[in-house]
């Protein structure tokens, strides 16, 4: 089941990057909740490549998505809800020789030994970020629904190369300063990094590069004891989805790697009781401890690699011949996912939190 | 389902701490495997504490399992195998009031919340380490089953604290030394460091406190195209799997984080032709292009936290009173879990890869 | 999940009787099958009512299909397959109050507590048997990749009322007469009983009625050995999808009901071996045992209430204002859905043993 | 995953017939549920071959389940429940050439062919009917949790041979009755035939022959609502899990193979309200509508064949040299399972009624 995730919620994506269309199908949603039309279209723009963003493809995607079914009188049915995202200006079968040449950081070779040269290769076929564009769909569906709990997640570019954000501060960041972050065409929490980041962009554009990055996410609200031990905890939801996006190659909760560094005492996050409410002052445990929600925000960060496709030569095999040969991809690429990747983050950690939701019963 | 992998195996653990046995049942494994028993025991002595480690508990778990189901006359039925294994000097029921105050960084919290104070606490219950025995005895399955298609794991202590190992090197690390690593009382590739290591485990036992790590795994022999596209990749089986380890807080595939700060051109391993065979001289993607794998060794590498239960006095909470206290946890503890924890990071390695190749249908 | 599949393949099946469209995702389908369209528009030509036949809704329904992924150059990819049916006829938003009345014998009542009235009660939404058609596309899809291993399923009306046609007989029905069945407009053995089967339909319509019956279906070709014991067996599969099947009530394989009246003796098919090939000379146990292939025809037979929809009068009730009252449905409906079913029986038959060879690895 | 059930609950059967025990593991089971021993002990026993019965193995099974886990101070953990049931007076290796003549209506030969001559073929192995006693635990501990609903499920011998119990009668048969059959050596509604059951069994025997039965399920006090359209239906559950019982070879909802002979107004069930609750007054729908509960009793009838095993002198053929051949079987072996099979019938209704609850967050 190559592009399924079936716990709680049932997502099936599919499509290829130049054929007709792009899509998904979400089983198990729960009746009666209330979509609103611009909020997912608000949302899936996020997602989108746009002028006033600096490094993305030129390509233009606008992701206007047709729900097929559902959804009746603007609520979720109960029943599957699918939708379609038209591939719009879609090459035809204008591809050739170059198509063998497994570009380097991609899936082409992988993919050709996994079905036998039978996948759909051009642009990158099932592989593509193109599929990125569903999921951001589902996310946006799952995103209303956890509205309605309360619950809300965030995420930011933590760092694109060695230009770093501030990072979420449990005592510090407010609320607005996350849902602000939500609207800006570069989302980050300290907007003095932005003109550097656009200059980095345009940078690694000239040179016919790419780079990459770290995204950042913060959940907040999700009540505690969602989860559970061993295979079925948080963190097992939120990487097993993360690493369905293009690029993603690391994934941390909390502290993550730099608990390495600690000692138990310093990494500890003591527990204190405050109106009733159980809670810690620090939160290197990012949210969860047991594979179980403890209240406090849920935060993971990414690593994400820089885009494998450049317009530099680079050494590589023709995948039909096995020869030695080089390769100069062209055409639009982004120069940095990252940018765009980052309501793709939030998605999965809806699509994550959801399901452990509806997997325990709170619908 | 708590405490069950189901993509290609079957894999259900159950069983508590204090309880009479911990166990697990591995269902779809292929029929008519050998079974070398004494393998078994050699891996899972790998995850038992020690005398001649430092740092770790003086509980003494011999480990010996007994196996139920699924094997016969020394090979795989096809059929469950079930094995359990005994605790064999759990305490009875002499727990008391601490028992309610929630140890900082553990699931006591959690786990009361989640299962409504009706988990059984004792020692963690099913949220102890201690369940890594069966992971372990599905892993040493994994493993022997794997070893038939040339396919081997191979997981070391690659730091802790500050003290680093040698990481895995596709062009000096040879099958040799990995192996060797196996036998050795504390997994690493340089000896060097392991009076370091234990000096350094001595001194956070002195200190009551407890120290984190980060362990590397190496999975070599799995042939190109293993694994499928967007859910179904390697990377989201192994990151699954990986955070079912207690303690387990981050993992990275190949260069991991610092892809985040290369450009494409540095980042982009080059294919090149060798008898036929497509390889990449350097390994950045960690053997996984697309959630598939290149045939290139597999590399991921683990953040560990330090052991949460320390012997110096925390703040915390009695979640029956809701109180703010004091705890001091007494009695036996790792200091150091990332010793014990090597086989482990083979175990799921095994697990992940054994079932991508069931699900495909190489066995 | 209500409308997915997962064992194997995962089909997830999507749209409402009066939404825009219905379709189906199709994941985990070998790559590089050839896929013939003019025999899935065969295939699924037989599930549509054509005026030739007795007894169909009126509501011309072509069921053209629309590919949106997973076939390239008319081979599978190996990535999810999407096809969409459009609903070309459907209803605008005309409904009213009597779509409050709950038909008797249908899911009106069921899905309004199920889905809390938040369901597309417009002819039945995702209840409709308008869902068969993207389980038929399924299942065409599935037919021709067991093709490629001489696998073949054959289903025929084997009773409509009281109105028999021949049963499938091991020794005398041959391969002949079964595919030529699948080109008649009523799937019968026996021709001579077309007229009676149409003669009956008249009947029932003229008293505003409908008629249940009955559909048997053999499986030729699949070797011994497919299938698991306990809870993965081919019967535990088919059994599973034909009750996706609306007005589907019983299921029998082999002798079916008639074992309870067996002795053992009578009941058992002795072995014998023949050219070097294990075979039954009977085949009471329609050719599963203990959830596994012997390699002698799979025959099953199915119950198939009549439409609940029709013409007369009937009490029910108003599931809004729950008050006893009266309903006399008007509008097309099929009198006899035996007839249109037979494609659909034939495709959950070729969707559970592919599954089981993908699953065990024949793929 | 030959012995997994894995929807809302996830549960995983272990063991041969002629190992050391065999066994299950049931995941998802909510927290907190009191489980009273005894009442598991009466429940299997009713599955347990006695003296007093006819036709049964003399062979001592007491079933004495040991539980290892899951169950803590007499409540559900919510974590996983394991339960061992020791295989008490098994044979050691004497098993020979016998073993390889494949029982006419067994798994021997298909299972040999499944498992390549690797399964432990001793006297069925993991195909024997004591497989079904882990599945009796199972079905024991979901009765418990199901009772704190309301909700009782009760089978009883609805035929064996010609023989015919009383069908279950909406508006005659009383819940005391159904109680007091459970508590009978020989579980039917009609007193006056146990001793016709008890003859024809007597008379099967002499003659070294076994014989075929029905058996009928009542499930009362399921709420409105439960329940899925298509691929997650009650009768989907049902027919899955009825199919994992050996010698199960057909099962009917309701009015079952009858609706096929019915118009639709015959066999439509009119809906009145009383009290302000929806009610039919036939039930020939069986409790179930669109795959969804309807509030009325849920009821489904099984045929079940004649035990393989007889004492007859049959042709087979030897699977290791594939030669034909004739085979005795000597030995114990039940000439009518159905007496037997009552509990296990009990068991996976409750099991599917559970799992659909869980699943739809009703715990």
């Amino acid at each position: 089941m190559a592009s399924v995730w079936n716990k709680g919620l049932n997502i099936s994506v599919f499509g290829e990057s130049h054929g007709s269309a792009v899509g998904v199908v979400i089983d198990n949603v729960p009746s009666g909740i209330e979509i609103n039309y611009r909020q997912i279209e608000n949302f899936m723009s996020r997602r989108a490549p746009l002028n006033s963003r600096i490094g993305s493809t030129e390509r233009r995607e606008t992701d206007s998505f047709n729900i097929i079914s559902g959804i009746f009188e603007d609520k979720t049915t109960g029943t599957p809800i699918c939708a379609i995202i038209k591939n719009r200006d879609y090459r035809s079968h204008d591809y050739n020789e170059i198509e063998f040449l497994a570009r380097p950081g991609h899936a082409d070779f992988t993919g050709s030994v996994r079905y036998k040269f039978c996948n759909d290769f051009r642009g990158g076929g099932h592989f593509s970020g193109r599929l990125t564009a569903p999921i951001t769909f589902a996310g946006a569906i799952c995103q209303q629904i956890l509205h309605t709990k309360g619950i809300k997640s965030f995420a930011h570019i933590s760092s694109i190369g060695n230009i770093n954000d501030k990072k979420f501060d449990l005592n510090n960041t407010t609320i607005k300063e996350l849902e602000k972050m939500q609207s800006k065409s570069i989302s980050v929490l300290d907007d003095m990094i932005i003109p550097k980041i656009q200059d980095k962009i345009c940078d690694v554009i000239k040179q016919g590069d790419s780079i990459g990055g770290t995204i950042e996410c913060v959940v907040l609200g999700t009540p505690a004891g969602i989860g559970s031990p061993i295979f079925d905890g948080v963190e097992n939801y939120i990487s097993y989805l993360a690493f369905g996006i293009p690029g993603v190659k690391g994934i941390e909760f909390g502290a993550g790697f730099k608990t390495s560094l600690m000692t138990g005492s310093e990494n500890n996050d003591e527990f204190y009781v405050e109106d009733g409410v159980i809670k810690t002052k620090t939160n290197n445990h990012g949210g969860i401890l047991g594979g179980i929600s403890s209240g406090m925000p849920i935060v993971f960060n990414l690593a994400i690699k820089p885009t494998p496709t450049i317009s530099k030569k680079q050494k590589t095999v023709n995948l039909k011949t096995l020869e030695n040969t080089k390769i100069l991809s062209k055409g639009r690429h982004d120069a940095c996912i990252v940018v765009r990747a980052v309501p793709v983050v939030e998605s999965i950690a809806n699509i994550a939190i959801l399901s452990q939701l509806i997997y325990q019963g709170s619908f």
